[in-house]
C-alpha cells in the first residue's frame, strides 16, 4: 500500500451516469485500458486509479476524487501533470480542480528555493508588500529598454521584470538586453539607495534557458522569470535545482487551459515546482478572474502546504502572489487591503502611460505601498 | 515591412463591441501596454498587432484575424505559442482557431524530419495504412512489457508504442524497459519477417529526453514518442534537430487547452515543430471530437503546407495522422474508408483485451489493414 495522489475533478453528468463516468476517468488517468484485461495483481491493487468519493454539486456537476498511485509519477513534474490531466484534458466534461499531493511527492519538487522571505531579503523589505513593474513594449532596443529600466528604478521599485513578450529577439537580444538593463538598474539603485532588482524573462529549450541563466548570473542578477506552461514543468524543476541561488517568478502565459482550476495550476502547481513568485491576472483588470478566484490563487501560493506536525520535514516555502494585468496606481490601497502585506504589486502599462513623468509615477506607486497601513 | 503571422481567433462578443475587443487582443498579444504610451515609430508600425479582418459568424461569435510581427517570435516555437495565445489563453471569450505562418518562419522549425514517407520506409510499407498498438498497463515490469511487445509484434504490427503513461518509473525503468522491448520486438520481427518498430515514450526535461534518446538509439530504435504540450515545444524542436535520424510520434496529452482548436494545435503546430506522426482521439471512441474535427486534424497533418510555386523551398513533409483512443478491430474498414491510406491505425486496449489470443487478434488487425481495398 503506497501513498496515493488524490486528483479532484469536476465532471458534468447525471446521478445515473456519474459512477460509471468517474470509473472511466480513473482508468483513463492510470492504466488507460480495459481493466478486465489486466491480470497482474500489483497493477489492479495499486496502479489502477480508484474512485474515492463522488459528491453532487448541483447544476449537473459532480466533484469526483480519484486516488492515483505515486508510483506512476516518479519525480518528474511533467509526468505528474500527465497523470493528473493528460488525456482527460481532451474530455470536454472534465475539469481538474485540485490535487492533494502526498508529502513524499511534494518533497521531490520541494517548491520555492527562496519564497516570500527570500524575495523580501533581496530588496531589504520587512513584512510589507513588494512592488514590481514591467519593461515594455517589445520592439524597443536593448538601450531603450535599459533607459526605461533606469527611469523605473529611480522610482524605488523592488522588482522590474521583462514583459513576458520579451524573448531573444533581434530588436533586443537577450545577451545585450540583460546586462544593459541590469547595469541601468544597478546605477539607479546606487542613486536611490534602494536595491531594485531587474528580472529578465527566460525562454526556449533547456539549453537556452541555462545559457540565459548564465548570462543573467554574470550580470549580477538573482531573480528571473519563466512561463512554466511554455518552458515545460520538468525544465523548470531542473533549473530550480541547478540554480538554487536564483529566485523564480512564474508567468501564467498559456496557463488558460480552461479546465485546470487556476488556483491549482498557478497557486499550487507552479509553487510546487519552485516558483518563488506567481504572477496572475488580478480581478477588475484586463482578465476575467473573480476576486474569490484571485484570493484562492494567492492563498494557495502563500498558505502552508505540506509538512505535518511531528514530521521531520517542514512544508514548502510560501511563494509571493503577484496580481497584475492592467493594474493602476489608484488601486494600490484597495489591493493591499485585499491581499494584505504578503503580496507583490505589479503595475506595468499603468506606469508606462505616464510618459515623461514615469519616474514620478513610479515613485508615487512605491511610496503608496511603503506608506500603506495594513488594517 | 516584414512578413506577419496571421493569428485567427474566435471571439465571443457583439457587433457594437467587437472592433474594440479585437483591438484589445491585438495589443494583448503584442506589446501588452497602452498604445498611446508608445513613442517609437518602429514599434507602432511593426510590433503592435494589427486587426486585419473581423467577420461575424453568427450566435455572437466573430472570427478576428490579427497580424503579428514575425520579429516578435524569432526561431523559438515556445515564443510562437506565447505570442499566439500566451495571455489570451486566460481570456475566456477568446479561442485560438488557427494561424497562418509565413514560410520564412515555418522554415525555422521545418516540420517532420521523416514524415509519412520516412515512417513507411521504416517498415517497408507502400502507399497503404500503417498499424500501431500500445504497451500497457503501466505497473508491469520491463520483462512483462517486453513479453507483451513480443506477442504483439508476432501479429505483424508496424509500430508498437509505449502507453503515454509509461515514463521512467520504478516498476519499469526506461533504461531497462527500452532495450528489453526493443530486443523482444526485434526477435519477433526476425520470426515474422516484418520489421516492426518499438516506439518508446520519452519524458522529463531536456537532459532526460536526450539521455533517453541515447538509450533508445543504443537499443537500435529509430522512432520515439513525445507529448509536446508537456515536454515543451522548444525542447521538441531542439530534439528534432539534434536527432535527425529519429522519427517522432506526438502524443496529445495535456493538449486539451480547450480553446486552441485541435486541428491547429495537433495537426498544425505539432507538425510544424517536427512530429512525423500525430496521435489524436478518433471520433466515436473515448473522446468527444467529431468526425469533421478528426478529418481536419488529419488533413492539417498530411496536407501540403508551406512552399509556394516558384519558391526555392519545398513545403513541410506530411506527418501521418494516428487516430486512436478506444479503437477496435471492427472499425478498421470504416476508418480506412474515412481516412484513406495516409494514416496509421492505433489499437491498444482493443487488442490487449484479447488476453491469451493477443497475437491472433493483432494478426487479424494487421491483416485487415493489409487487405483493405481503398475505394
Amino acid at each position: 500500500m503506497t501513498a496515493r495522489i488524490q486528483a479532484i475533478y469536476r465532471i458534468r453528468g447525471s446521478s445515473t451516469t456519474i459512477a460509471e463516468r468517474a470509473q472511466q476517468i480513473a482508468v483513463e488517468q492510470s492504466v488507460e485500458m480495459p481493466v478486465a484485461a489486466i491480470a497482474a495483481p500489483h497493477v489492479l491493487d495499486t496502479i489502477v486509479g480508484q474512485v474515492e468519493t463522488i459528491s453532487e454539486l448541483g447544476d449537473g456537476l459532480f466533484e469526483v476524487r480519484i486516488g492515483l498511485s505515486v508510483e506512476t509519477v516518479g519525480d518528474d513534474p511533467g509526468q505528474l501533470v500527465n497523470m493528473l490531466f493528460g488525456n482527460s484534458s481532451l474530455h470536454e466534461d472534465v475539469a481538474l480542480v485540485d490535487a492533494v499531493l502526498p508529502d513524499t511527492l511534494l518533497a521531490q519538487y520541494d517548491g520555492p528555493n527562496h519564497g516570500i522571505e527570500g524575495l523580501r531579503a533581496r530588496v531589504g523589505a520587512g513584512p510589507w508588500a513588494l512592488t514590481c513593474s514591467a519593461l515594455k513594449p517589445q520592439g524597443l532596443s536593448a538601450k531603450a529598454l535599459a533607459e526605461l529600466a533606469y527611469r523605473l528604478a529611480l522610482g524605488r521599485l523592488d522588482f522590474i521584470k521583462d514583459d513576458h513578450g520579451l524573448a531573444d529577439q533581434r530588436f533586443s537580444p537577450f545577451a545585450e538586453r540583460v546586462p544593459a538593463c541590469a547595469d541601468a538598474v544597478r546605477s539607479a539603485a546606487e542613486k536611490t539607495g534602494h536595491p531594485t532588482r531587474y528580472v529578465p524573462s527566460l525562454t526556449g529549450h533547456l539549453d537556452s534557458l541555462r545559457q540565459q541563466m548564465e548570462i543573467a548570473r554574470a550580470a549580477g542578477i538573482d531573480t528571473v522569470m519563466l512561463a512554466p506552461m511554455i518552458a515545460g514543468l520538468s525544465n523548470c524543476v531542473r533549473l530550480k535545482r541547478d540554480y538554487p541561488d536564483m529566485a523564480i517568478l512564474a508567468h501564467p502565459s498559456l496557463g488558460g487551459a480552461a479546465r485546470i482550476a487556476p488556483e491549482f495550476l498557478l497557486g499550487g502547481l507552479f509553487r510546487a515546482i519552485g516558483a518563488d513568485g506567481i504572477i496572475f491576472p488580478n480581478h477588475g483588470g484586463r482578465f476575467g478572474y473573480s476576486a474569490e478566484t484571485c484570493l484562492r490563487i494567492a492563498d494557495r501560493a502563500r498558505g502552508s502546504w505540506g509538512g505535518t506536525k511531528g514530521s521531520q520535514r517542514a512544508g514548502l516555502k510560501p511563494a509571493i502572489p503577484v496580481p497584475a494585468g492592467g493594474m493602476v496606481l489608484e488601486r494600490v490601497t484597495e489591493m493591499l487591503n485585499f491581499y494584505g502585506p504578503d503580496v507583490m504589486l505589479l503595475i506595468g502599462g499603468g506606469l508606462l502611460s505616464a510618459g515623461a513623468k514615469l519616474t514620478a509615477a513610479t515613485e508615487a506607486f512605491t511610496a503608496a505601498v511603503r506608506e500603506h497601513r495594513y488594517g
